[in-house]
């Protein structure tokens, strides 16, 4: 029998009545302050194209790293979800399409607990207006209601933008993107809500599918000999100009490590033709890298734009996993992540400079209190990143708020990030990082740690006003 | 004035009223569900001989390292505990006995705040009826009351496994032992519920007192030439199938750290070699420890036993104490442990393989988040064990599930452990695990993170079933 | 508008009622109890001269590494708090002082659930009488008020000291330093109430400014040639004894890592020689302050001094900042930091001898759970200090005593340290230790994990007899 799906209004607040009459009290201003996403991986083609979205496994199973990983690390085949090793993009028949759905919905129980579960239910609900549990029996159901809603008007990209009051949400590209779908955005006066990000990854990590060709395209766009340091710097430079010129607010370097370098021009057009020739050991890539990341803190000082630092991730871990779905299949796997002598070079440079804003992230909570809160809590261009990845969750922001504020307050903190490449669930992860961040302002008022009236002010700043300050977007 | 001692019908549940409620409730559903045992220390000639224990402190003191540990923190020698240099299992005089008693009672105050103190008072009032607090005034009384107990026949250990309602419990062994406890039992009718363990630790880690005389007992045994590296797995092999037949599902490894390897035979060959000479370095001896454990999955492919791994442990880190009283005293010490790097050999040859179970343990909780979660919610072959020796307590439970289930929900874990020595400490062990995790149950529940109905299903999960599921245990 | 400032008789307790009135009836008992300081910063002239206090800004804010390094992470000049290249303790003149006040308290909102907040408010109020909320509106009138304070007898350092109830308080002093403070308070009568500690870092860590310098300053001072290695620990053991016959019950060290070494005297010579030519490499110059650490231990088993050692913090992260304004500006980050290891040299030797008392800080809150507590919980010798720093918070605190309680207890614990050297904050820093003690002692006793009774006697241990008994300090 199938088992009835709510939502309950004080979700999420913590049970004690006192700290729950406060946490519902501060939510109530801020449940629906527009939605500020500075940061995630939504296709712009989407907005751009504004055709339908084709099926729910395409749309809310197949993409969705954080799904996929729980089902294949409990023995479910990525085939059977509609993954193959020709490319997670193809179409999926409606018949396969259906059937991945069915061995999803017979799976969903090993959600409880997760953030996945809470997305996914309040998605469920609040947009397709589903009440019953997602489970083997009710899987059809959910598929038929689904597919019924994408086939109308209001279900297109562009309409769910709108309803799910988004104010900015910028996507991610590679500097060799043509910014087709920006470009299109721009030209029907979307420019100002889906901008870009620059993401140089490709074309500047040695261990990057493709690098060596990625910089020489990288070449050929600039009209540019990439082989020379001073013009893969032009380069660069210029690919960041045009990105500032679709909206871009905001640099992204997603690396292993926190490395970065300040090396002599010598030392770097040697690496840069060690990369190119594939001839760089670890160690001298983690160095190129890091002395990327340098370079580009220098043109931020220049440019304006955001620096954000991705670190600690070892991307595809599981070679069979790689070899067969290629990256992103939920096989990144975090490590032990040092920031306080892997920054030294660059915030020796310009860690003073309180034009630059770089912006950290970790995978490594134990760098909270121990590294990132005292560095961002001292050094004028450092904020803190939100809980990235596994730890934007309930738990994750809790203990990402308790590490943090006594040492680095609100202030050097940046707001709010979706992070997601899941686009219906964009409201229900604000969603959940407001009510939990509220959770945690009503856990210090009903302590006399703070006033109510600055928590009030402070739930306002984490649904949507630190990310601006620190994103360098307007307000529209 | 002696202390009233009592066990409230609440307690280690939250105080929260409706966390409190609901907690009560999930308990009472799984209370009284049988103890499934399947990883720890207790002798099998307890079971086997069915004699009576001797007295309090050999039965109760002596052999459990977590009150040596923190009395002989306190400056309590050892000697005056009734432990010796001659070895720990002679039996104690009488007056002997009494005296050391009579040291603990005084110094139980140390324990408070810790779970020996929650298991042991539990273990005085449940099983000895006793209602008054463990003091010095208070030591010979209990010394009586207990001294008579052992002599009577429920307090026999098969009585007391038949009212602990234990329905089964692994033990752990060396591959050189005789296993005459487990063929006696197995003759008796008791081979179903007390089993084995595969524990190949003497003769796989060339740092182990008597590394290379057990190597060559281990080629005695199965009329080998264990200096040859293919003859070596081979004894390990039959003693794996000698142990199976003695009811083993599982095997286990106490390793310094993570580290497996993937090498040529030669290697291996040039290793064992190097290990009985005793000319490897600490990094060889490692990797020697790591190849093994590689070779142990691809025979647990073949027999389906599954592994543990219980890496991170500096095992006698004080060589005085080692020295005077022996393994096993309270002077093993956590160090970091890594996982990620560690494991990827491993992982690389067996890692997608979901017949494969292995199953991870750690002192180190910093790695929980950012190492075991991850890997345990990707890879098909891995679970995360509970939380292990020092974190086998109230808090160690709370952090253990805040920082892995959003991550790798709850079907990547292996239920609990016991891992005991204290046979007497078995209830109250699993009890207060029981009522953690119903608390913590409860508490998702109160935010509306799980329903009640989930949450029931989950408790007697972590009450039997997961472990059941995790170690290949049938249900009677 | 102003707003209203205000101290609620329950803040710092959990909210939950049954928790709430248990810490209250906790408090209750030990709110009242004399301050123990057996380690901080204050200046030992304060109480020598018993001058006025000048400014607020000098007395407050100046000298406070915690508020000038969130003031500078926000982009303020901390020239504009009054600092100078020429040293910090310049007097300010009024209208700087003045002018720094409003630009301390414009940024007040800054350090909103930040322990600073909650001292200073505390200050404010229980000190000043102060019942407005500090910002740019109301800086004026807290400089009036606090200025007109500092004029009055009853503001005078001793006064204070009285009314604070203060006991006992350590000052911390380098052996060169002539300790003239601390005689003229032995001439007054005040020798046991202001007592000082010996800190050798400047003439123990090569990296330390002077160092050079400060070697031939401590021959000097002995008439011994402390170029000898013989001479140099002569040398030492001298100033020790003359710091002991000020009182001083402990020594200190402030090392970047916790390493310890036991070397020949030949390899002791040989890096003395080394260090002195300015020839070390840092892991000579770890070895060399490693070896001291050991050596400290031994005169500590004959002197009977307190060794603490504070490891794991990079100092003067920040060049720029340590050229311009000099030490202890908010630039020391802390890094990961091994115990295990680290300790075993100086452990090996003295371990096992309850007469020595090691006290172990750190800033790497990862090392609680996984090597402190296990260390304090078995070793003679060691305790953990308490959360030091960053960490002597609400948050810090309860996770300190989460993680080491269930493997260390409590006598394993060092009591209180308020570490500052912000002496009106003192009173505020041991009431919000006291109360966040006796809240965590709540939550025990709520869940029925300790009794009402135990958790009385711990509170007040809590509260100062830890301190007294870690620090030798008798009672008066």
């Amino acid at each position: 029998m199938a088992r009835r799906l709510e939502l309950h209004t004080d979700r999420l607040f913590p049970a004690e009545p006192t700290v729950r009459s406060i946490a519902r009290e501060l939510y109530a201003q801020v449940a629906a302050c527009p939605i500020v996403s500075p940061h995630g991986h939504c296709d712009p083609a989407w907005f751009a194209d504004n055709d339908p979205f084709s099926d729910p496994t395409s749309l809310l199973v197949r993409p969705d790293h954080y799904l996929t990983r729980m089902l294949y690390s409990q023995g479910v085949a990525l085939t059977s979800l509609g993954i193959s090793a020709t490319g997670h993009d193809d179409e999926l028949g409606p018949g396969t399409a259906r059937a991945a759905w069915q061995v999803f919905a017979q799976h969903y129980d090993l959600f409880r607990g997760t953030p996945s579960r809470i997305w996914l239910d309040q998605t469920f609900i609040d947009l397709f207006g589903l009440d019953v549990v997602l489970d083997g029996e009710t899987a059809d159901h959910y598929f038929d209601v689904i597919s019924d809603a994408l086939t109308r008007d209001e279900y297109r990209p562009r309409s769910l933008f709108e309803s799910f009051n988004i104010e900015v949400l910028a996507t991610t590209e590679s500097p060799l993107d043509d910014l087709d779908g920006h470009k299109r955005l721009g030209a029907e006066g979307w420019g100002n809500r889906v901008i870009t990000t620059f993401r140089p990854d490709p074309v500047v990590n040695p261990a990057h599918d493709g690098f060596v060709e990625n910089v020489a395209a990288l070449g050929t766009l600039t009209h540019r000999d990439t082989g020379r340091w001073d013009d893969y710097l032009a380069s660069l430079w210029e690919r960041r100009q045009v990105f500032r010129s679709f909206g871009a607010t905001a640099t992204d370097h997603g690396h292993p490590a926190a490395t970065t370098a300040d090396l002599s021009a010598e030392k770097c057009q040697q690496l840069l033709t060690g990369a190119l020739s594939g001839h760089l050991d670890d160690r001298e890539a983690d160095l190129f890298r890091g002395q990327v990341l340098t370079e580009m803190a220098a043109m931020s000082l220049e440019d304006g734009l955001v620096m954000q630092i991705h670190a600690g991730s070892r991307r595809d871990h599981n070679p069979l996993v790689h070899r067969l779905y290629g990256r992103d299949r939920g096989a990144d796997i975090p490590g032990p992540t040092d920031y306080v002598e892997s920054l030294r070079p660059l915030l020796n440079r310009f860690g003073n400079d309180s034009r630059l804003t770089v912006i950290l992230f970790t995978l490594d909570e134990s760098a909270y209190s121990r590294e990132l809160a005292p560095l961002a809590g001292h050094y004028p261009c450092l904020l803190l990143g939100p809980p990235w990845w596994f730890f934007d969750s309930v738990e994750g922001i809790r203990r990402y708020r308790r590490a943090i504020t006594e040492t680095a307050g609100y202030a050097n903190t940046a707001g709010f990030n979706d992070d997601t490449r899941a686009f219906l669930s964009i409201p229900a992860r604000h969603d959940l990082a407001r009510r939990v961040e509220c959770g945690e302002l009503a856990y210090l008022v009903s302590e006399h740690r703070l006033t109510l009236e600055d928590a009030s002010e402070l739930a306002e700043d984490c649904a949507h006003r630190l990310a601006r300050r620190a994103y360098r977007l307007g307000v529209r």
